[in-house]
């Protein structure tokens, strides 16, 4: 296809798409547990396979993008070694070993009428997906809807397009090996952006868009968007240390949640302390942190604790709500754990917080009174994750509070519709 | 308040609601069960105390609505006679006794890193509901709201407002009583309509719509809103009698789907029937709904069979698409199971359809393969409602396919967030 279209032609390119897609929604609905597997593992044998084809579609990306002057971090996730096209085929033969979703129906109750009630577990039906440019996002995000049921189309960014356009062909081929429709999985063939446009405004086609990405790219969609959307936004992270803490798992936890990685979504952000607990563990907690060379950004009774401490700077407002995704931390000493509740939920993302303390009615009203997505007894954010929590894999972690709130996994991308077993009845 | 006000002011003093409902909806997540029964115990004493004050309320609205020239029908909902007074209070009751859906958590496990994971149910926060001019939904909507643990912002049918004015003064009494904070429930005291357009952009304040009413306005809400919605679309239902029907379960389904009421979303829009069946069943279904003076506009085929019912008309492309709400029934007689769900998962709402069949594996390709919220066997589409169902109350029935699906009672007002207990861990 060619990547140069008139608007008009993406309009249509992209409505044919849709109804290609949901056309095929029809039959992976019906699909059974043993098809969809069979698929997911030619897939991967086909991946393997093709590596090098693979590699150097590539090399066509990474090139350009070089060109293009592309950072390092971003090339680095362009990137597709030997390993990284190993851990796709490995993902496609994991998620098949994921027990199927669909069909499961549960709460099947009698009623008074005399029919039957419950509720069956059943694919959304087309899922748009939209991402950045990195390859193996292609992979995932097909596997999980291949097992879910669902067909799915893939707007990756435009400059993995060679790769992208090469593994769709892997990914039909798998399909088409299986006996399931190619047009299951269809990768937008065209780096223009009004793409994105079309394929969020077509409800009658799509069932729901996962966007990762940027929050400008986000804030776009939330705005022009018809079809719903389970998004996934940035991560500002918390983790309150309680005057109850236990000090060893307090250090250890706010070390682990900022240090363990800082690119991540689940990665502390902004650590509470309380005040009681904040003359003695602080300055513990910035020993640990100097090994790190992590900035501390204080209020000023931080900064008045930490006064000594090399890397230390003054908090702004605008440091309660920023995702650093670096080496830089910003420390509030807050009066109790009200106050920790109240600057959580008001600064926080929704995403993941965390207590450390030892007093059970604190840790029951944190986790109860905390209103993100995921919350917390002295446990490191970094455990919010599709993996961590079993889910097996995982599309993206959603801020939302709709439907899938969280990690969202296999389930995150089905519904649940009522089923009735009658026995002739009527309404009287 | 003035029901005046310049678009400035409009917004202003939505946001000062949403402000209200945000900080009022903290306060809600951690009432207790017991508090939250008092009130709605209190609401249904005060309404039952000031039923004559409702009346006079109502009594204004009603004669503004004759002036301005309302139909019977609407006028019928708007009218609050002492017996749905008394309905409305009754209503609240039940909702005290229903069980209280929020803190339970469920599926709670030990990970492999020693961490234990669970989802909590927790409140959606603030929830807008957008109605029609019908005061009753004013009291049902609070009083599920309050149940949930949400705040909530009610817009109602401008016609209601003296009644809504007056209800919410009651709600509000209830709420004082128990200790509960008044702006847990807060009115829209405007009949200005551009109060609906702030309402659904500003997801700061507001967690989910909920609309009810005609299809025109929420097309409107979906093409302006940024806030998520749950839907309550139009009900274009079908029953599709197979050929290996029981006969009189046929006969008294579909004549129960469409003459029962024929107002509500639930009924029966379109006739579905295997060709091998529609000469013995059609006419005899015929002679039923003669009874009632049902319009029959039929397909070819079943118009060559009924061509002598004195209510016939022939069906055009339009009619497969209708929401009548009335005495009148699109007929199709279709080729077998195949074409009838096609033709459902073509023309339907997606909210209710039901297959009439003695044949077990079409039964279970029917509930999978039909992409509806309520799929039925052997029953009339009408027991498609939140008491029939067992919910115990209802806010709406849902056409969406994510968060909600079908009736939504009190569960589809919560989200599950996640909750980890931890004892120290931190990831590896």
């Amino acid at each position: 296809m060619n990547t140069e279209m008139t608007t008009n032609n993406i309009t249509t390119y992209m409505q044919t798409l849709g109804q290609q897609a949901r056309l095929a929604s029809r039959a992976m609905a019906k699909a059974d547990t043993a098809t969809k597997n069979q698929a997911l593992l030619a897939i991967a044998a086909a991946i393997r396979h093709d590596a090098a084809a693979l590699r150097a579609a590539n090399e066509l990306d990474l090139a350009a993008a070089k060109n293009a002057g592309m950072d390092a971090a971003m090339l680095d996730r362009l990137a597709l070694s030997d390993k990284a096209i190993a851990t796709m085929a490995e993902g496609l033969e994991q998620i098949a070993r994921l027990p199927d979703p669909i069909g499961e129906i549960s709460n099947m109750k009698y009623r008074p009428s005399g029919i039957q009630v419950g509720q069956m577990r059943v694919p959304l039906g087309v899922i748009g997906i939209i991402y950045e440019a990195r390859p193996n996002v292609t992979v995932d995000a097909a596997g999980l809807c291949i097992k879910s049921g669902n067909a799915t189309i893939l707007r990756g960014g435009s400059e993995a397009i060679h790769c992208n356009r090469a593994l769709a062909n892997l990914v039909k081929q798998g399909l088409r090996e299986a006996g399931l429709p190619e047009q299951a999985v269809q990768v937008v063939d065209t780096t223009d952006r009004a793409a994105v446009g079309v394929l969020i405004t077509m409800p009658e086609y799509v069932d729901v868009i996962v966007p990762r990405g940027g929050k400008s790219l986000i804030e776009r969609l939330m705005r022009e968007a018809t079809v719903p959307m389970i998004k996934h936004l940035d991560g500002i992270c918390h983790v309150y240390i309680d005057d109850k803490a236990d000090l060893e798992k307090a250090i250890a936890v706010a070390f682990n949640a900022k240090c363990h990685r800082y690119g991540t979504c689940n990665t502390m952000e902004t650590l509470l302390v309380a005040e009681g607990i904040a003359k003695q563990v602080l300055p513990q907690l910035a020993q640990r942190y100097l090994s790190e060379r992590v900035e501390l950004r204080c209020d000023s009774a931080a900064h008045a604790i930490l006064h000594d401490y090399p890397y230390l700077a003054s908090a702004q407002e605008s440091d309660w709500s920023t995702e650093y995704l670096a080496p830089i931390l910003a420390v509030k000493v807050v009066h109790d754990m009200e106050e920790a509740i109240a600057h959580i939920n008001t600064y926080s993302s929704k995403h993941t917080e965390s207590i450390i303390t030892e007093d059970y009615s604190r840790a029951m009203a944190f986790l109860r009174e905390v209103d993100s997505a995921s919350v917390m007894v002295n446990a490191s954010t970094r455990f919010a994750d599709g993996f961590e929590y079993g889910l097996g894999a995982e599309i993206g972690i959603s801020n939302d509070k709709l439907h899938a709130r969280g990690p969202v996994g296999l389930e995150g991308l089905t519904s649940m519709k009522y089923v009735v077993f009658g026995h002739g009845e009527i309404r009287k």
